[in-house]
């Protein structure tokens, strides 16, 4: 099945999508609703993120290939992550399918894409044993993780590297009733394949974050938790056109735009 | 003036706080509202967290004395912030007046407050100039940042250390109109004060930040900065009542409790 929230006018509603069209529901896909009469094409309406976070978590480093290339660009050995030690990122640099990537103006060359799977918690859950993590799990979108790396070299936070404003693309919907082991994550730019790698093959995997999360923190619908991506991310420049995709899941696009 | 969000029965609103009562208001403080006939006894409410916030951010180190302290624990040279990086604290963790601070069974010794002022922010902003920095500040409240010192330092992000939940007590209300250069911190453990500072004796202040803040990110009304803390703090243990005053904004007091 699949979820999406969208705007019509000033109205703004969590919708089942088929095929070409959506229809609106009232309440939220992980809770109560109910299913509306009002259908619309997908043309009509415009895609929103499909959810606003409570907590935005996200995980760093979390395939291996990853970390080899990264630390073979800095010529140091790689190190692997022991521990699934989540981070966060902020709701003020989400951006929906097909809105611009703004590059700020004094961002440098590294400007680069991450192409991840996202996972949406659906209920309330503290202490969730591995075996069964992944029954607090809603469905899955596709993420964007839009990085500067000067900025995350240099500072002490990641603040503007990660999360300045539009560097964290989601969408463009939740797709439930899928095995996320069996997915796999291309990366294109400009229609050019640049990156493919099996979405599964991470260092820690969904269940063990979730066990682990939830050893101290209470996991609340609508949270999403950024997997992390693999493989070596290329450099963007305005007017570059940056596709996600995971099979299963659908293509989450974003074109670059220079902040004006 | 006074904010606060509470709850009386399943009803959770904004109200005044006047004296010993709270009048409800319907909206939020700073956006469109109207003032209710509810009005209710301050004993008869539960206070909640007075926002919660679309993005919470959290200034690490932001005070002389803290950094030389931590250093000198630490038999390292004190190093200052050179520029006013962001970071992040997650919504899991807030927990309000009066309500308690849960040790987890495996936390260790090391487990402190830290006492700070909260700006709210109370109209959306981008590239905001220092000298119209306060503007954007709706008004104050207190926060205590707790913190286990030794997930601090062996995890690879701070998620546990400073975001398992309860581990961020916010509150009691938010008062505006003050002057935040002329507020005093005081911290009491069991009543005994074991720390006082200028609240405005910060390396980097809230005006700085916002405008740092806002070259790349967007505030929002509700987002909430937490302006870091002075002093060593000291540990504490089940049982311990914390209570952090700032001079003109109240007593945020919260109870130790250990994990059952």
């Amino acid at each position: 099945m699949q979820w999406c929230r969208f705007q019509l006018g000033d109205e703004i509603s969590f919708g089942i999508v088929e095929a070409d069209h959506v229809i609106a529901i009232e309440g939220t896909p992980w809770g109560p609703h109910t299913v509306t009469a009002r259908r619309h094409s997908l043309t009509q309406i415009k895609i929103l993120i499909p959810v606003v976070p409570p907590t935005f978590y996200c995980v760093g480093i979390n395939y291996k290939d990853h970390i080899i290339k990264s630390a073979q660009r800095k010529g140091i050995e790689p190190i692997f992550p022991k521990k699934p030690d989540i981070g966060y990122r902020a709701n003020n640099a989400l951006c929906a399918h097909e809105e611009p990537i703004i590059k700020p103006a004094d961002s440098g060359e590294t400007f680069q894409y991450e192409g991840e799977l996202v996972a949406i918690i659906g209920k309330q859950g503290k202490k969730i044993p591995k075996e069964k993590a992944l029954d607090y799990v809603f469905g899955w979108t596709i993420g964007n993780d839009v990085s500067e790396r000067t900025w995350q070299r240099g500072d002490r936070t990641m603040w503007r590297a990660k999360n300045a404003d539009t560097f964290k693309p989601m969408g463009p919907w939740i797709v439930t009733d899928q095995d996320y082991r069996k997915m796999t994550t291309i990366i294109r730019l400009n229609g050019k394949e640049v990156d493919r790698f099996a979405t599964s093959n991470m260092i820690h995997d969904v269940e063990t974050y979730i066990a682990e999360i939830t050893k101290y923190i209470t996991l609340y619908p609508g949270d999403v938790i950024w997997m992390g991506t693999d493989g070596m991310p290329q450099n963007m420049t305005a007017g570059d056109v940056c596709e996600v995709e995971i099979t299963g899941l659908g293509i989450l696009r974003n074109k670059v735009i220079a902040e004006s």
